[in-house]
């Protein structure tokens, strides 16, 4: 275990050994955790480097092992609302094992994305954690670090994986709507070119049947496509009692439009959001149910997951689907 | 420059000094961007380096060069809507130097702030970035990592930070409604004990004058609050054309309340936020005026200044502050 003379932690692993009265390798063991020690053993010596300012060097210790205690993050959208609470659910478990996690922002970018996996693979991460990039990371960079791919579904069966069910997702909010005896049901979705909006569409039209009176609309993923798609809706005459969208924002602009054409909510209409975005749910009067993905276990999971890999633990199942689950609240019931 | 024979990166130094037909001392400068050597004497080495597969290790380059090329970027609100931004520009800018940022988020908790602190000291990183941590951290385990703080000014102006000042921040929202005519103002605000709502009360009170009709009205940071405030001044019988929010999402509570009154926006009552959130300013009808504090650049900024004292370069000013500037939509004009 490498110490240094400068600065930071000044004290050398000599001085904590003398003032702890023990040996430089009983110091060596009781910080880094290796080793028979007695427990008030470690925890003396802990002290005492604590008073001396003396720190170990991970570094040093990743070479000798071979290992950084570093996991590369790689996101595309710039840590957005889905990838933020991935990414502390991650940090909690893999801070268990005493790993790092190092930031990387590919913006979408493919090669930006290519300089920053050298990057991480320079830095000899032990892992990675990667969102929002279903198709995968090829070229040699990435084959020779375990990686775990969270919230989309990787194309191949053999990868590690900790995502959502969004088909069953959906299908949460369809079954709540009819257990609640509406029977006249819209579908308001985000852009067809969404990967996601094929898969709910069918996953609507399975779950709903003949209570879907149209087939669902596609539009962005805002406030004011919600508001536009109701007033699309009630100008072409359907009859509707229910309406179930994919985002917390579509279902807001829809509710309050749908309030402002005098229809009672979830009186006249029930509606249902997507995501349980706080800023969203909670600001609409009523208050809007909607469907949790539980997106900081599946970061959670996937941190322990790729512990286990690092760790020669058995993995029994590579891939994990985080169910959701629906959060009610007045805008249906 | 240390190598390893195992994966990842199974080719050694020797290997890619042999194919590129050049010295290992060669390879070492090419990689490392360090002596002289023709830019295409290194672009070769670069490529062949990649074609087998060969990265260099910056912690064995970190170890002799007494840098780690990381830094820890420490928050309190776990990188919520405030940090983020902050965070991303940070990155970009130390990208440059080729540094890494280590995430902690201490969750507003002192114990795990600490051991968080103690953890990234362990790993050397050269430097941090903190934010949404006005006290300042104690404590012998920081005093010699360059620190710089973003968001809010430390209390020692001896400390490095790139701030916003929120007093004139607040000032510009009361000088457009005053340069539009507006003579009868009102000012909603957060909780009384943020730290923030005291120095823009009184800022607003400084550039409002006699137009402010009553004082700051504080509540939470809600569009609930921003819609019982409007409530409460309207049975109040105060006469007002102008208001003045601290947040978005008050801002918008606010502007959908008075539009439920059956007021005019902005003929009857001119309206600003505070934060130029997208989800909120994008979504209100009309779209709401708001103030951007510009936290890309804070962060930006944060990281350059952090590279330029690492690299002994010279720092003109210790404390930066990025101006704010206001965003016009419907709301106001």
């Amino acid at each position: 275990m490498p110490t240094r003379s400068t600065s930071p932690g000044k004290a050398r692993i000599g001085d904590v050994a003398r003032a702890a009265g023990v040996s430089v390798g009983t110091v060596s063991k009781a910080l880094n955790g290796t080793g028979s020690l007695k427990q008030e053993t470690r925890d003396r010596v802990q002290s005492v480097a604590d008073r001396l300012g003396f720190v170990a060097d991970p570094r040093g210790r990743g070479l000798s092992q071979g290992r950084s205690y570093t996991v590369g993050f790689l996101t595309t959208d710039s840590f957005g609302r889905f990838s933020m609470p991935i990414l502390m659910g991650a940090e909690d478990a893999l801070a268990v094992g005493k790993m790092a996690v190092i930031l990387s922002d590919t913006r979408d970018d493919y090669a930006r994305e290519q300089h920053l996996l050298r990057s991480l693979h320079e830095r000899r991460v032990d892992g990675l954690i990667i969102t929002n990039r279903p198709q995968g990371i090829s070229g040699p960079l990435t084959s020779s670090i375990p990686t775990v791919y969270t919230f989309d579904t990787p194309d191949s069966p053999d990868e590690l994986a900790v995502v959502s069910d969004r088909a069953h997702s959906i299908t949460l909010a369809v079954e709540h709507l009819l257990a609640l005896g509406r029977t006249r049901l819209l579908h308001i979705s985000g852009p067809l070119r969404a990967r996601t909006a094929p898969v709910k569409a069918a996953a609507v039209r399975d779950a709903a049947g003949d209570h879907l009176v149209q087939p669902s609309m596609h539009g962005t993923w805002s406030e004011a496509w919600g508001r536009r798609a109701v007033d699309i809706a009630i100008a072409s005459g359907v009859d509707f009692d229910g309406i179930c969208c994919d985002s917390d924002q579509i279902a807001r602009g829809a509710l309050e439009r749908l309030r402002a054409h005098g229809r009672s909510i979830p009186e006249d209409v029930a509606i249902t959001g997507f995501g349980n975005w706080d800023a969203m749910v909670d600001a609409t009067v009523p208050g809007l149910t909607s469907i949790d993905q539980d997106l900081t276990e599946i970061g959670r999971l996937a941190g322990t997951l790729l512990l286990d890999v690092l760790e020669g633990r058995e993995v029994a199942d590579r891939q994990i689907v985080v169910p959701s689950q629906i959060v009610v609240r007045g805008s249906t019931i």
